[in-house]
């Protein structure tokens, strides 16, 4: 069976051949090849990888089984964060449904009649779709981009900037959680979700509020059968793919936690990353590209094992 | 229920409303607000629509039900076009199947056992991953791209330039068809055929041919379950997803062929489209994006009922 591309994680770790280098003395030295993106993730440290603080990863379980897990930004959308916190404690979401599933765009949530109460909740909140660059730990992507005119990631989210304006804001990449809305800039607030099934809409930018990205089970979401009904909502209540519930991690015992780690995107190792996306240095590859694009690099996660854990 | 976004087209037509503008003579006239995508589509002529030559359409049926149809690209990869329709008329893919669906990236069918076959096509080919740039009818997209030089549209198709080496080749855009290779850049020739379910994957561009694009069905490929072993191919017989018959819609009864035309990407039509995709004019979009990459273009298609085929 022939393969297209290599998937960066299930990758054998290749050996790096070595190539000849001279120095600036003149004396011939065994250079090491450029690593893998493989071969950067196996010699990563522990200090390179960040566990995700609990009370920002929700954890959306379907009644037919399955798990999506996603962290917030609070950094970002932090009224938004505060109030899906507030909506999943509430167990506002326990019984609502995926509601759209439009192909290539977007799986999103809510309460199909739109009477549940919200409790000490928020229905709606003031926007949150861009903030002060200033106090973020940006890790600058020098790549270019299409739609902003600075992008790069911070704290393991795709998020853009402009240092005319001063304001930094988060993409909208394969994955990303948003905050749904109406017209208004100021109708949203977290009762209804969504993430990006398809090719990155970054016309969405600065046009909504992003509220974190999906760390596992997008594929929970991605095969959902689409909607047929304009913007791909489903037409018949019984189509509705029911939610069992939405929770906060922090909230369940540890036990029940699922501990996953995301790569740093402010390190030596995370520069060496970017750089094995932008140039693909598995065999496979003939061509280099020399480039990448944001929402093509893609923040590694894995999943702690518990013997890893307990070593640390 | 909030919507985030809208769909091409699936919008009603709204009616553009008028503002006050000043001739160089200083009379005040009203001109009309710039179109939605809607609009330009509504208001785009017969002329504006390509019917796409059937002996470049593939209809692939899955024996589960679902057809996707795709759209040879010939000027880009003549070799392989040819050997595709060879396999499709020996029924090559016939109760073959889908081996591989890899999450945010593509699916992939061919030959589980690989011992079809090939008959008087070719097993592989030698590789058409760019071509000359001369002579192609290049529609240029100004707004740059992270990838290439300079990127457009040929007949439909996503593709890039490079003027310094007078290369053109197809991009790996969200439903893309290509042919599945080995390592060698030769070793591929149309036996195995991926689409592209993901964020495009640019980084593939100009290291695997590229054979098409999809135009309809794309939801009948992303729904599939994803593969649980290495690059997401399915680890048990069983779990491959059967595919009943690839054909060539020129070789099938004009009663059975499925009218789609679409839009050409070398009108004044298809510039206004693309700025309508630059600028969401729909008024639920507050900060328009100014820019478009792309892959976020989209070529529209539309299916042509029998009494507009019949009007014409």
């Amino acid at each position: 069976m022939k393969s297209i591309g290599f998937s960066t994680l299930m990758l054998s770790f290749l050996t790096g051949s070595a190539i000849a280098a001279q120095t600036d003395a003149g004396k011939a030295i065994e250079k090491p090849a450029p690593p893998t993106t493989a071969q950067v993730l196996a010699n990563s440290s522990a200090h390179d990888w960040r566990q995700p603080d609990p009370a920002n990863l929700l954890y959306l379980d379907l009644a037919g089984g399955g798990r999506v897990i996603m962290e917030l930004a609070p950094a970002f959308a932090p009224r938004h964060a505060d109030n899906i916190r507030a909506l999943a404690r509430e167990h506002y979401f326990d019984q609502l449904a995926i509601l759209r599933v439009q192909e290539n765009y977007v799986v999103q949530w809510g309460d199909p009649d739109g009477k549940r109460e919200v409790g000490k909740a928020k229905r709606t909140l003031p926007a949150e779709f861009f903030r002060s660059a200033t106090g973020l730990n940006f890790s600058w992507l020098p790549d270019g981009d299409v739609y902003a005119p600075e992008v790069g990631f911070v704290d393991g989210f795709a998020a853009a900037r402009n240092s005319e304006t001063g304001q930094a804001w988060l993409a909208h990449c394969y994955g990303t959680l948003g905050v749904g809305r109406d017209m208004g800039a100021d109708s949203g607030g977290g009762t209804e979700l969504y993430v990006v099934i398809g090719h990155s809409p970054r016309h969405l930018d600065r046009n909504i509020t992003v509220a974190g990205r999906v760390l596992q089970g997008m594929e929970k979401l991605t095969v959902l059968p689409r909607g047929t009904g304009a913007l791909g909502f489903y037409e018949k209540p019984e189509q509705y793919v029911s939610i069992q519930s939405l929770r906060v991690a922090a909230d369940l015992p540890e036990a029940e936690q699922v501990p996953l780690e995301v790569l740093r995107t402010d390190t030596p190792t995370w520069n060496a990353y970017v750089d094995t996306r932008r140039n693909r240095r598995d065999s496979w590859f003939l061509e280099p590209t020399g480039h990448v694009e944001l929402c093509n690099v893609g923040v590694p996660v894995r999943a702690v094992t518990m013997l890893a854990k307990a070593g640390q």
